[in-house]
Formats: C-alpha cells, sequence, structure tokens
C-alpha cells in the first residue's frame, strides 16, 4: 500500500568520492514524501502567509548500507503513519530498480503547526485521508518513537 | 528534435523568499541534460579514474522571468549542439506545463577532456550520436559564444 | 574596494567527478554576496511578507576556468554596482587563496521587486550605501547587460 | 573540548516555509566535521583514487527543535569518539550565537572502509590524533548505538 517512487541518481547527488552523498539519500527521500501528498492531491502549505498548517520535519534518521552511484535508478517506498494526532512520520526504503537488497532505510517525523504562531495542531482532513490511502491505521500509541 | 524533461518542483527547490533558488533552475536544466544523455544511451562517465572522456561545465548562463513555487509542474526543453570538435553546449528553455510563458533560458557550454591529463579531447562517437539525435546539426563557427 | 570572501571547499560542494560541481561555484559566489549585505548592515529581506523589498537574481552568468577540490581555500572578491535606479548586479572573482589564476569569474544582476505585487522598486537606501561601501558609483548606464 | 564551528544561515539554507529546510542543519554539521578534520590537519581524503581510507557517513539522526532563519548567526559544536576500532561518531549541537537553547542536536557515524574493495580498516593514526584532540577517549562498547 505504500508509495512507491522512482528517481535517476543525477550528478549532482554525488560528491568527490564518487558516490551519493549521504544527505541526498534523504532529499530523494523527501521527494517520495512530497510526491505522495501530490498523489493524494494534497498540495504542501509551505509559505509562511499560507492558511492551515506546515508539517516540519522534527526528526530525522537513516542509515546507508550501499553505496549509490550517478545512473543508478533508483526505486523509493514510503510508508506514512500517524503517531499522534498532531505528529506523524514515514519510513522509507531506498533500492535500485529490480534489486533486493535494501541501500538505505530512512525516517521523518512532521509535526503540523500553525505557520504564525508555530503551535500545534490536529493533523487536517486530507492529511488523514491521505495517511489512509498510502500508509498504515492511525496509532496513537508511542511505538514508532526513536 | 530537442529533448524534454518534465519535473515537479520540490521543497529543497525553494528558498526562503517563497520561489526555486535561482541555482536550482540551472540544476533542473542539467538533470534534462544527463536524461537526455541516458535517453541515448551514453553512460556519464564522471569518475576521475574512468577511461574515455569526461565533460566538466565550462561556461554557463541563464535568466529568470518569472517565480516558480514548490509543486510546480515544469517542461524543460534541452536543444544540444556541438561548437567546434571539442566542445558543445546545450540551450534550455523552461516553461510551466501547458504554460506558454518561458520562465527561464539557460545555457550550458561543456569541453571534452581527458580526466587524467584535463586536456581537451574530440567528442567520442557516443556523445556525436547523441548530438545528432537531439541536437542541431555540427556547426564549428562561433556563433554561440557569449 | 569590492568585498572579500573566504570560504573552504566542502564535500557537499563536489561532485562524483572528483571536483566542485558547477553550480557550487555560484552558490559560493552567493555567499559572498550575503556577507556582503551583512558586513554593510543590510538584512536581506527575504520572506514573502516581509515589507520593503527582495532583490531576486533575474540573470547570472559564469565561466570555470579550473578545477577546484575539496579542501581548497578559496578568496571570492565581490564587486557590486547599480546598473539602474532599480537594478545593480555583481561581479565575482574566484581565486586559490595564494594563488594568482583566476578561477572562475561570475555574475548576478538582480532586480528590486515589491514582494506582493512583484512590481519593480528602485534601489533602496540601505542598497545605496551597500554599493557606496563596496561597489563602484552608479551608473545608470547599460554598460554591464550581457 | 569539542570542536566549535560558526556559520551564517545562508539564503540557499533556507526553503519556502520560511526556514532552514532539515537537511541544511545536517549539512552544517557536516562542515563542522569537516573543519575539525582540518584543524587537526587531517585531510578528507575523498577521491575513488585516493590512498588510505575513506570514511563514508553509515548512519545519521537529527532532530530539530526550532527553525532557523536567513542571516542566523550559529554555533555548532561537533563531538567525536571511536565506537570501534573501525567505526567513530560526532555529536552535533547547534544553538544561535550567545543563546542557551538547542536549536538541534545530530549524530554521524562514520566507517573507514578502502575506497577500492570498500573493505573496513582500522581507524588510521591520524583520526585517532584528531579524535585525541577533539574527541572523548577511545571506547569500544556500543554505548554510542542508536
Amino acid at each position: 500500500m505504500a508509495f512507491v517512487y522512482h528517481r535517476t541518481v543525477y550528478l549532482r547527488d554525488t560528491d568527490g568520492a564518487g558516490v551519493v552523498y549521504f544527505l541526498n539519500f534523504l532529499a530523494i527521500c523527501h521527494e517520495a514524501y512530497e510526491e505522495s501528498l501530490a498523489a493524494a492531491g494534497v498540495p504542501l502549505e509551505v509559505l509562511p502567509g499560507s492558511r492551515g498548517v506546515v508539517m516540519p520535519v522534527v526528526y530525522t534518521q537513516a542509515d546507508f548500507r550501499r553505496p549509490l552511484f550517478c545512473g543508478d535508478h533508483l526505486e523509493v517506498t514510503a510508508l506514512p503513519r500517524a503517531v499522534s494526532s498532531t505528529e506523524y512520520e514515514l519510513v522509507y526504503t531506498v533500492r535500485r530498480q529490480g534489486a533486493e537488497p535494501v541501500v538505505s532505510r530512512a525516517l521523518t517525523r512532521h509535526v503540523c503547526i500553525d505557520p504564525g504562531s508555530r503551535q500545534r495542531q490536529d493533523l487536517p482532513p486530507a492529511l488523514l485521508d491521505w495517511l489512509a490511502r498510502w500508509g498504515e491505521p492511525h496509532q496513537t500509541s508511542p511505538a514508532a518513537a526513536p
């Protein structure tokens, strides 16, 4: 049920060691997250002046098990789930297309806030729909805590 | 005949002014260039130890006529042409999908060099094929000079 | 009189070819521009909700004459000048510290606009002071056009 | 004893939400790591053809407690420690200069490998010196595991 995203590795993703720079694994995962929102019709409301909520990342972690090279074709699965009434997280799995071994596993946790006051807000209905479409059932247990 | 590349604008492409950071227009254009090479079966030989040639950018220019926002869907056309036996360049046109006005025009010029000696090399056959597929006929006139 | 900025090349600036990715030369030049504003006490008003003006880049160009490597120490000079009552540009020269040859020359041209209407605005006094401090005398001739 | 690094937040570090993009906290931390190596005279041997070892990041985590804005002045402390004969990690603390509250805490774990075979290598003497200078005493206990 998770969202699947395909992405080529570009030269800019790599660094002088000849492999993808560690942060760019996470950047690619965040693209998968944004595409999963778009596929569910949820706009990413990012402008400071936007009404409604913004959902900044408050925690991330990732491991990097195998090197990736320029030109590699990646398949990223993104699995979102709610972790409280105001927070959700996504677990990402990165593989080369058609290859079994996991290249990287990553996680981002997001909090819904009002962009003006920066106070926590409940997950709005559009995000609950997105979670229902791509994610696991709503859980309020702290099982996902790092 | 030019190569056409579609790309969503991601949050990382934007900056604190709420629009795409000027360099990320060029980064997106360079992705179009890499995809045009891949579509013609030309590997981007980038590793310092690679045989053959590398093709670093030696000159770039771009204008930015309209702001782009997170979530915009872009259509980038990339038109390559040889400018000498050792150099080629690409002209990029960025538009929003389905919209006429040009958002940005950009150019990158590349020189083929030996990655060890950094001496100029003739365009290898694979690049000539790529130019024949996506680009304009070979020209040695300096018409493309900035 | 130009502003001088020192910067180390970091791993993230390099790409899989073992050298600085072409856009990161320009990113480093833009840092020099931001530091020159800060040194003159001019805040970079970037938020869409900010009063006053924002100064997006509307044109850039750069050449790349020599490769740069991770760990290199750079000296960037940034020389601003007005090109009209609403536009200014900066010319950047990148060298390795203590070395004569120019590694890169770059240019960014900026237009002052109202962040809401995106209409052109005259250069505000703070920017005129900055130009007087680091730049060349005010010119309204189009001599700087590409 | 930890290494201290000062850094201004640049426009490129921010995103369309008006604050620093989450990954750029980590990019800034990695700069602190690179500067700590340089301050101890340890070259970052990153080229695939380099003799000796390369030290890719195999794990990272970070939290983001407060937003950062363009122009903010940061103070990053980087505290390295060995976690085995072949691995080390750094713990980073990001604050605004002169301000007490922690903005972000981050961690990167690195493994020494041969760049050709990608097999694990013991920490070379230069890295042991660097650990002795900026870090905590050598520990082989798994206390630092996530």
